[in-house]
């Protein structure tokens, strides 16, 4: 860190700790530079800096006082998407960018994973090993696609608790959710089909319609309450859409969360066209809220809402077990399944039926959600102290992802490769849209609570972003 | 069973015993009717049905003696496919007969699977759970692909007891190599592209060509020693063919094993035309010969060669661990496989690094070796004694298939609802070709040695494939 970034830190500190106040006068450039043993050009440049990121603001013939500003900066517009589809070539960037998320010197500010110290690994552990040497050898066969009936069952259990009919029938068990969000929009396209998707997207979603060379609508979707129904009526008037691919609750990057009434309506809206939905739900149980959101699932009655779920995110991440609730298309997802990986791994389904029966999972649960809560307050606090004047953030009320919307002229994928150069991973928004747009919003996950890495990669990222916006 | 066929049954028996031994005249008809409490016409037909399958033949004026037959039928001759490629349609009857070999109830003859009761189960479990309880969440990004860096190596180092080099860079982790094969055919591939395979071949080759729509050319395979390199050469002057997926050792379905002389010819011949091979090579640890036979991999230079492989027939069933050495596409594989599954369950990783390094491995090898090389004898006996003149069955030299040749006017499919509806599942040959040939053909598994039903399952196959035949 060079000398003035130094001084701009610290004064930094003096406002977010209320040492100094918004209105407050901060000391002259001379008396700065006497006390503090530093050029005058130096407290000009840490006054430029925290200037550039809204902290403190000058006033002509003044000088320099502690900004007036919001507690919180505000939430990002809806997206505008363009209204053509177009073919899909991302992969190669996501690949670059999250390859550098998995060393473990890099803080994982742009991973797509939460802390795995968050989860009941020991507990789990303990289920793999009485469900593997109380197993009846006779039976491997049983948890083949669909997948071992008990686990079924509590899943179609856990969706009863939440006032959804779900049959065991229509679930199949598979190698995470990212395999059941593959199988599903394989069941239902071909080669040179449109897909509608959300703007900004998870990047696995674009990816897979990469893989089977399926076209990407994006559709505006507004970072409080998900995709604009207005616009995706519009789309499946104007267009021949095969399918949806959504995330209702708590969508990635965004964090946005439909509320029931507008899911509902999403429902109707492609039932009316005939149109399958790939509901992408993983987050849910990580919700902020009094309860668990429903999903579009819940309003389905034609079977035609494949509901991807897993355990990965909440419960057991490395297990790989999810699963679809694929209502008229169970059965082609099962035998694609046969074909493709033929089943989920026994010792990983063995010790979730075990888990789920003993282990405790909601009181886990809660832990998990109250970590979480309390990391997006203090990452939410971070930006707005920390990221240049303009910035904007969504309050997500579930998951571990905040989107950064920063001023337009930070360039997100330079950002990331100066971060990186200082070994701090950030997901930028290149990778969340087949359009290229997004290029100056960045991912910044929370979900990394217990690491003491993530406070001060923040305020790197906000440091580096800063300097972006001024040039 | 009806009365007839008991008293076949029971003559069947004296010759299986050696009480009645080649060129022993039989009971006349009249004699055996007073013995026995019979009628003369349920004799009638005892030897109809012996003779049918060949245990017994008629002498003009003299009467019945049992046959000079050989000790074992005669090996199948070399398949003669059609020389166009073919749409591959052929999953749903795969999944109708495959459906059935999954209830406890019936005799798993037409299974895919060995018997999961010839694995170290507990021991594997034991490792299970060390290797999860002293997990290091930290760690959890490390079995990502290409997977787990201490799992590659132990699998780089069973290669280089074989006296390969294959580099722990080049092998990515897989759920199983079922999942290893597809992601190397989609690597190499685009729809309406032509691969070639063997005839007949694994049926998840031919749904794996469905699922990419692309063309089976079925190349004549011989049922000793595997594919007819003539007439891959001549098919390859005359088609684009954009790969190649073989199983040179203890092929499925005929278990033919391929000399390394004319291993080293295949490879060289693809080079020539830069076509890739995607290796099968589940059941190369399985062998009866001196020592393992070594894939095609082991002669190739240019990286064309994908060599996959599991742990799901030789060691841990439903852990879902395999892998592809898949040479220049190796870096295409890791990202496909991040894109549709993501990771391997780190558990079973976990737990074949354990027991890989102190499990006992080879020990576990030659015991299972034995075991099936007693059971294929024991199988190729009773269908030698059991089923009707004119059949023939290959000798695998491992593995735990046999491939059966019927006389033509037996009809597989109508030969598995017969066994079916006796509780006993067979493999028919229409699952083997997207060609229809086969239709007189079935597979048999042996792999279940412990499972005392097979020895009746086996002769009542038997007996009604020979009823089909008299028909």
């Amino acid at each position: 860190m060079k000398r003035y970034e130094r001084y701009a830190a610290e004064v930094a500190d003096l406002i977010s700790t209320g040492t100094l106040r918004p209105g407050d006068r901060l000391p002259s450039v001379r008396l700065a530079s006497a006390n503090r043993r530093i050029s005058p050009a130096t407290v000009f440049e840490a006054y430029y800096l925290l200037e550039a990121r809204g902290l403190i603001e000058a006033r002509p013939r003044s000088g320099y006082y502690v900004s007036q500003r919001k507690a919180q900066p505000d939430t990002p517009a809806a997206s505008r998407p363009q209204r053509r589809s177009t073919a899909v070539e991302i992969s190669d960037l996501v690949f670059d960018v999250l390859g550098s998320t998995r060393d473990h010197d890099v803080v994982p500010l742009g991973s797509a994973f939460p802390s795995a110290t968050l989860f009941p690994l020991q507990t789990l552990a303990r289920h793999l090993a009485r469900g593997m040497r109380h197993f009846d050898p006779q039976r491997i066969v049983d948890d083949l696609p669909p997948g071992n009936i008990h686990l079924r069952q509590q899943i179609a259990r856990r969706y009863a608790i939440d006032a959804m009919h779900v049959a065991t029938d229509e679930i199949v068990v598979t190698n995470g959710a990212l395999e059941a969000l593959n199988l599903c929009l394989a069941a239902v396209t071909r080669p040179g089909d449109v897909v509608a998707v959300e703007s900004p997207t998870f990047y696995a979603a674009l990816q897979a319609l990469e893989r089977l060379s399926l076209k990407a609508l994006e559709i505006a979707t507004h970072p409080t309450d998900g995709i604009d129904l207005n616009a995706l009526a519009k789309a499946l008037e104007r267009r021949r859409v095969k399918a949806c691919w959504l995330m209702p609750n708590f969508q990635n990057p965004l964090g946005s969360l439909m509320p029931e009434e507008k899911k509902q309506t999403l429902v109707a809206l492609l039932a009316k066209h005939d149109v399958p939905l790939i509901e992408d739900d993983v987050y849910a149980e990580l919700y902020f809220t009094a309860s668990r959101p429903r999903p579009a699932k819940a309003f389905d009655r034609r079977g035609l809402v494949m509901h991807c779920s897993s355990f990965s995110k909440c419960l057991a991440p490395g297990y790989r077990v999810g699963w679809a609730a694929a209502g008229r298309f169970a059965q082609q997802i099962e035998r694609n399944k046969l074909m493709t990986t033929l089943s989920a791994a026994i010792p990983s389904q063995q010790a979730l039926c075990g888990y789920l029966d003993h282990g405790g999972y909601d009181r886990h649960l809660r832990k998990l959600r109250q970590a979480l809560a309390r990391q997006r307050d203090t990452t939410a606090t971070l930006i707005a102290q920390h990221f240049p004047q303009g910035t904007r953030i969504t309050r997500p009320e579930g998951g571990y992802f905040l989107w950064v919307e920063l001023p337009r002229r930070v360039d997100a994928l330079q950002l990331h490769k100066l971060a990186l150069a200082q070994r701090i991973s950030t997901a930028p928004g290149h990778l969340f849209s087949a359009s290229d747009s997004y290029h100056h919003c960045i991912r910044i996950n929370y979900g990394h609570p217990d690491d003491s890495r993530c406070e001060p990669a923040l305020k790197t990222v906000g440091a580096l972003a800063t300097q972006l916006a001024r040039q």
